[in-house]
């Protein structure tokens, strides 16, 4: 029977972090946002000061099986900085292909983080849902996350291109 | 009369942003959480490879005035990476003390970390803000920024330390 692993992605993967970025933003109904290339993904990285990180999951062939490895989902994090707790890690995404949900491939990669977390000397992870996303919700919650906006009223805010450019007076 | 500046902060500006952390913790109500220290913000901020970057807004004596001048304001950001847009900024945090709001010093702040992100080929800048302030998203609304979390339903989750534990198996 095949079994999944969660490893660090390597460059090669890249592709196939595109393809499921992809998927992920077209779930999300927000695909028209998406502007990253395969090439952008590499040079951030996997490069000598690599701009985030990401672990794979992927479906191993049962012995005897011909198929190649399958990366199904992935989870794609970076670090950042609480001036509260200090250095903490954010997970920017994490998605499975809805043909291999509810075999617990996402808890293996919140898990996975949650131990990179702890080994890189962080107090917390952070991450961002939908509120529509009641399936993601229901599973962090689970998992024992905090719902920041609903309990303390947190908004996310963005200055976009255009509104940067004009502060920025150019 | 005195004029404000905003420059970018040296380690001898911890003392000074330790104590607008903590101010701007306990204007959020939620200053039980702090639990950063002076020596860490050094650390952290300074050394090699920093964590985070700081702006800080100093109000500068007037010709013949005899004052040193003083740190009234920061705003601390780092930077991050969207899968839909690449490297971009987080603003963690931006504050100016009660006394010297009303004269511009948090857009002077915000339009720096705008000129920041374009010269650092940044496409975007995030913050967070809590609901029940409204005169901070008042400001970054009038200033071009939208709110995601209204317009697209995000919600902030974070795992703490005991439910990263507990993920973690540890």
């Amino acid at each position: 029977m095949a079994s999944v692993r969660i490893r660090e992605a390597k460059e090669g993967d890249c592709g196939d972090i595109l393809r499921l970025i992809r998927e992920l933003a077209e779930y999300e109904k927000l695909s028209d946002q998406v502007k990253i290339s395969e090439e952008a993904l590499r040079a951030d990285g996997f490069g000598e000061n690599p701009l985030y990180h990401c672990l794979v999951a992927e479906i191993l062939p049962g012995p005897g099986e011909l198929q190649e490895p399958c990366v199904v989902g992935y989870g794609l994090y970076y670090f950042i900085y609480s001036t509260w707790k200090g250095r903490s890690i954010y997970l920017e995404d994490i998605y499975v292909m809805p043909e291999y949900r509810g075999q617990g491939i996402g808890s293996k990669i919140i898990k996975t983080v949650a131990k990179v977390a702890l080994d890189q000397g962080c107090s917390q992870f952070r991450l961002a849902v939908l509120d529509w996303n009641k399936t993601a919700m229901d599973l962090y919650k689970a998992l024992g996350a905090q719902d920041l906006t609903e309990a303390e009223g947190w908004h996310s805010f963005c200055f976009k291109g255009e509104a940067m450019r004009e502060l920025a007076g150019r």
